[in-house]
């Protein structure tokens, strides 16, 4: 048993065969290491016939020295999520096409985590954003974290298209037509603002990018600003519109008439665990295909 | 006369009646507020009725508490290149359209300039990229410095299509087939590589961007890295083409076959002077025309 | 009076002052000249002092030789859905910024609409798209015509992201998984198509273009195909959303699940009419300030 | 034999073992079935056992039925320049990666091309473009048919940037600086045009596409019009630069000071036979890695 990581939690989201495969694989293998092993309650039910101490998705974190998580990249957020508040580290192991984030191939799962446990690893610390709904006395009506990126989207009700003004530090940035606002942190910065024109951003600086969704104004690009910098997007009320702010692609948080949001570094970070020969570039080359040219 | 500069040179680059009227009006307000004023060599030509002391571009920045430049962005680079060494200040004066760099307007030249010397100033410090080319037995044949860009082109007798590898701090990122790869500060994310499709880099972050020129393959995408990653660049010879590196769009130097280039944070940076109103986001907004909006 | 156009209708959709006043300056010169004047019933409702006959919306090109729009494109386009079935030509004098189709500038009204009158115009036919939604039984649940595009866009409770394939003309053209798909006509090549990265479409060409909404597949690119194509696009039911479709921004109508959209080349076709010296580039580059460069 | 096809050219451009391979089994394939088979002079050295009627690369098309390629896009562009004149039809086997043209894999070669000889193909007419390069007195300098791109570059010894005046139909529609410009037909809008950010235009459109590349204005978009449009661009003096035109990525032609381009659609047409199954989208998606998405 390693000296770095005593207690365990394991945690995987989805019911498919192979997946449940390398659950109990991994489950069977820690508990034959001695680790203290903690299997959130869904999970757990995963694999009922296996004796296990559970654990409530809330307490993931929660005096657990390392979470392993089974599965893709949003398995991965939505485990994270959890384990931000108390520091956890997390690693992922990949179900499905490689992830950005899983980057343990599950046939190798046991070598790798192994390699890990014995404290040969990377560790990374990965930004976390911060979304603040206030209406339009300022007080905070909502508020959630982001791994990847804080998303404003017009109303559910309406056609396209919000209005709304950006500041950074109290400094007028533009006035915005479009169809919305990604804020991405170097995580995200693969994820959905890519799809939306965005630069990829080494996770290495400590920046994020404001890319426009559709925006009126042909000159409006992506921007990369500060990490530390203080984003506040206000909505033009007079378009009688309530947008939305979705942040990981979660359920929309509405934003009442002549509110606004502010949008900050959060006081957390993500440790993510990596095995020693993680190489960011080369998960970049694999899933970006960059191999083949068109001619 | 200020404290805080004491001698101050002068240079206009170009020969225009109304750049020529703010350069003499400039001059008569200097020497009668009596600053030791230096007029460089070929600028002084351009108003030969005034007694001048004269300075040689190489000195400019030599010996000099300040720089002022009339003209637009290219002349600012052009000074800013003879004052990197030295680490004199640098203000623009514009004479055109609104520039990036070049931030007073001339029919206020006298006021803002009047409060700079008197000590109320924003000084921002922009980032310098270092550009070293070696041969294939890794002697050095050329390097330059960068304010805004360094740029890999193609032969100029080949087609277009370049062939090569990046590396950052020894890591493989990709294999390319392109017309060729910007390699930008944030300075330089508001010239040519936004043509190009780049980001644009707020100038308070510590970082570079990547962006791949017409790539064969489709997902290669702009990149931001922090601004202290070694950049390698090797041309894969097979190709039998000797690319070439400009700097800023100057005349570019010649890859030989074999050769790579380092591209790396110079260990000068650029000191630019602004009026204490100057706000960065209301240039681009100007520049940009982010007001005027599809429909 | 014009032996070319004899019963001439009048429609103007805002109540702002500027409007108003066209509206009042065109009716009298309209019946001072003895034209069969019909204005639309809301529009009448502006200008109240005046002795008016009136017309419905919905017969607004009926038994008419030219509706005249005061107002923007979106004007037009609401008053050229009426048109369309009566093949009743229409002209547009614009109130507020310069639109790419509503060509005359109010200060000019009298004597441009004059020459229209008189006999001297350029008549241009613009394509007209049919989006027929289908439910599982291949049932039609609605249409709609569109003179600008067709957008599929999710459902309005779920996050972004739809999956769903493209056929043309029976052949399998893809599946994709995005934000949506703007199927454009030439017309609407310059809204909002133009803010998702589709191209301008010369609107003498017979083709659409279709744009993919922030594409998971990076390689995904706006595609043109011939006007006379037959586009079905079917949604994968396995995702359990409800993705709609807007025509002309219009309120979406939502595609039952298991249900397709077929888009094809209406029938009816659009009468615009302009004066002899439109320059469709003149417009272009005056809307989308061509004459502004970077430096 | 066929009754279709009685004479056959076959031309190979690259030395290569599979290449050559290729070349053989269809020279005994054809010589065995009795048809006339030429061989290009140069593609004859690659099998020099074999007993063979030559034939020049010139005359390739020249009383001969159908002309056979064994290599890549470029090659079967470079045999079809030869046809073009003699509307010879043209197929391609496809040696290396799956290419846009070429869509016989060599393993089926015999196959396909017995059926497509047995009159069994799918034939199609792409269109070419024509570039006549004038003095600045009006006369013609020089001349080239182009099957994917007329391309407009800098001059070799000067930096990048031109600027120049676009015309079509005598009609101006805008003046540009930029690093150049794309012309391209459906055919190449799958090539060079797409890296540049051009739309893929599907092969029966009557269109092209004009492509600014880097263009200081950041509003100056990919814009498709007819094929038969009269596109002339006249190069603005003042820089003193010697641009360049290059068809299909060929040795660029020198435009003269004050000299000026026409392109036009050519009178010629590339006739290209496809197997009865060939599905153009197929080769789109296979090409364009359609399949493989972000997440």
């Amino acid at each position: 048993m390693s000296t770095h990581f005593k207690t365990i939690a394991l945690i995987a989201r989805q019911n498919r065969p192979e997946l449940t495969e390398t659950l109990e694989t991994l489950t069977t293998y820690l508990q034959s290491e001695n680790y203290d092993l903690l299997v959130e309650t869904h999970t757990a039910k995963l694999i009922p016939h296996l004796k296990l101490k559970t654990v409530a998705y809330e307490e993931l974190g929660k005096d657990t020295d390392l979470i392993i998580v089974i599965g893709g990249d949003g398995s991965l957020l939505y485990a994270a999520k959890s384990a931000l508040k108390y520091n956890t580290p997390i690693i992922g192991v990949n179900r499905g096409t490689l992830g950005f984030l899983t980057d343990i191939n599950p046939e190798e799962a046991i070598e790798k985590i192994g390699e890990i446990l014995a404290g040969k690893y990377q560790e990374e610390r990965r930004l976390v954003l911060e979304a603040v709904i206030h209406d339009g006395h300022g007080k905070i009506v909502s508020q959630a974290l982001a791994l990847n990126d804080v998303v404003l989207l017009p109303s559910k009700d309406s056609a396209r298209m919000i209005q709304f003004d950006v500041k950074i530090n109290k400094e007028f940035v533009c006035s915005q037509r479009s169809d919305g606002l990604i804020v991405a942190t170097p995580t995200g910065s693969t994820a959905y603002a890519l799809s939306g024109g965005g630069p990829i951003l080494s996770p290495e600086i400590d920046a994020i990018t404001l890319v426009p969704m559709f925006p009126h104004t042909l000159t409006m690009r992506p921007i990369v600003v500060s990490a530390n910098s203080k984003v506040k997007i206000t909505i033009s009320n007079n378009l009688e519109t309530k947008p939305r702010v979705s942040c990981d692609g979660e359920t929309p948080l509405v934003i009442p008439a002549d509110g606004h949001i502010h949008i900050n570094k959060s006081q957390y970070t993500l440790r993510l665990l990596h095995p020693q020969d993680y190489d960011y570039y080369h998960t970049l080359r694999t899933k970006l295909h960059w191999g083949t040219a068109l001619c």
